[in-house]
């Protein structure tokens, strides 16, 4: 198998999701807890893990498992992470527009790389660092709003708080995927003893948040494990199953590849989500889009195709040098 | 003098052009007429061509200069090329709105590339074909309609006819422009000799285009000639030598540098002129001009910064290679 199979599926499952929640509506509004599609997600990739490290454990070469609390206690951290993002996430919403939050999103593009960077001590080239800018001005160019459509008045005109929060959201994000890939290569332990650490601090916290919605809520509907499937469908089932295998293949990529390739991979998504539901729920594509597009696409081969086929002609080195020597020629007749 | 300081001086002249052309009106609307300004500006760039190839002639070396009319004739040919362009230019305009016209108007760029590598046989990287790409995808995001701006209903709604005639006059544009610079670049000719030659038929052709309106106004307002500076002011003076001057700097370029320069060097002046006015006249800019405007810088560096500058990391061939081998150690482990 290639290993750009498991980013291209994950791009085409995160385009699905967006997708799939829509269609999992009925007559425009959720008939079901929202805050249970996570938890059980999470769930879901507990149980696939744990299937697979049990088979693991029964082979001839039983899977590397590190279980000093020590190392076990790390896995908590992504949990905390996205705990706190959700709540400055949150915090931006109140002071800064949808759009505004959207287009700033694409910040996390260039502080994944930066964190990547200074935290995981990898070194990118100057191409790869302009190809990274630019995925975030392709998928920023994708969502300005096009002529016609309701006014923009409130796109970037949020009190300062409102970019801080953003910044720091951006921040936070890149953070929590930094980090995870920290975790996932830190040793040589199975992918699957580590998803089951990962997974079940994912699914404590998402039990916790449902708790929390329920003491807020001051128990009106009753705890939340009464009214858990609640408004199920069969299209919910699909959006829980295609939310965990997004997860498994996102923890996949932050073991065997990296951060960035998990960047591009959701970046494509959005872009695919964007012509999907021009398809499914008759938008008319934006020239934003199809610009968004050709921008990525011209970024994906600037980071991932390999340097000596991007310049294979010996005229390039000479370009500005034989300019030069033209000019000499020319000031001295 | 550093060769680059001839485009970046042609960036401002031309982004001055459109900011001095408006500040030439007088309520709005002009009260010379318009089609006088290219040919004075010939015949400024013929004069000041002159003026230098008689300098170049009391030297001790004097100026090569072919002057058999097989060669003097090939100068007429740009002209030529620009009276049909701007005859299919006008056809275009009576089949697709302004918007429209101008944003298919970036597509030159692209067709300046295509002609430069098959005429002039110019070979690129594939790293500069996607800069290429990327500048006309760059000018095209910053000129697209913000949100709140008026309904864009007509953009790409036009018949077919519009559409080709708008390719037609982006080859043709860009085919000024290459066999230009293949005859600059012909012989060893005094640049000043090939001006003036250049220079006197651009003359001749604003002339008789004078004088075809004229013709077709039934010369209700007199000739030409009798009208020629009525309603002229200092500024439409400085338009005139400014106008007068890029062309003097795009004949260096063609001969000193090449089409893929100029084309940069206007592309800039673009994105300036929209500043400026931003400035001058208090449009607010756009979002969009922002994005353009850090593709377009982007672009410029993939296409002129020698390539060793750009990828100076070892880590980047390793990249996806490192990838596979965790893979294969993942699939025997």
């Amino acid at each position: 198998m290639q290993w750009y199979f498991v980013p291209v599926l994950l791009t085409f499952l995160t385009s699905s999701q967006g997708i799939l929640t829509t269609f999992s509506q009925t007559n425009g509004r959720y008939n079901y807890d929202y805050a249970t599609i996570p938890f059980l997600a999470e769930i879901f990739k507990l149980l696939v893990s744990s299937f697979f490290l049990w088979r693991e454990n029964k082979t001839q070469s039983p899977p590397r498992m590190t279980t000093e609390w020590k190392t076990v206690r790390l896995f908590v951290v992504p949990s905390v992470i996205y705990l706190v993002h959700n709540n400055v996430q949150f915090a931006t919403l109140t002071y800064v527009d949808p759009s505004t939050y959207q287009i700033m999103g694409n910040l996390k593009i260039v502080t994944t790389g930066i964190l990547f960077r200074l935290f995981l001590k990898r070194k990118l080239s100057i191409l790869q660092w302009l190809a990274i800018i630019l995925l975030a001005v392709g998928t920023t160019t994708s969502q300005v709003k096009g002529c016609g459509e309701l006014s923009c008045d409130s796109l970037f005109s949020a009190p300062i708080q409102g970019y801080i929060l953003g910044v720091l959201s951006a921040c936070l994000s890149a953070l929590a995927g930094v980090y995870t890939e920290y975790l996932m290569k830190k040793n040589n332990d199975s992918l699957y003893w580590q998803n089951v650490q990962l997974y079940t601090f994912g699914a404590l916290f998402n039990m916790a948040r449902l708790l929390w919605d329920d003491f807020r809520g001051e128990f009106e509907k009753g705890p939340w494990w009464q009214r858990l499937l609640n408004g199920y469908t069969f299209t919910t089932w699909i959006v829980v199953l295609n939310l965990g295998s997004t997860g498994l293949l996102v923890s996949w990529l932050m073991k065997f590849a990296d951060n960035i390739v998990k960047v591009y991979s959701t970046s494509m998504a959005m872009l695919l989500t964007m012509i999907l539901s021009a398809y499914f729920f008759n938008f008319r594509p934006t020239v934003q889009l199809f610009l968004g597009i050709i921008i990525c696409i011209i970024s994906l081969h600037m980071y991932f195709v390999p340097v000596h086929l991007l310049v294979d002609s010996p005229a390039r080195s000479k370009g500005a040098s034989s300019i030069l020597k033209e000019v000499t020629v020319e000031n001295q007749g």
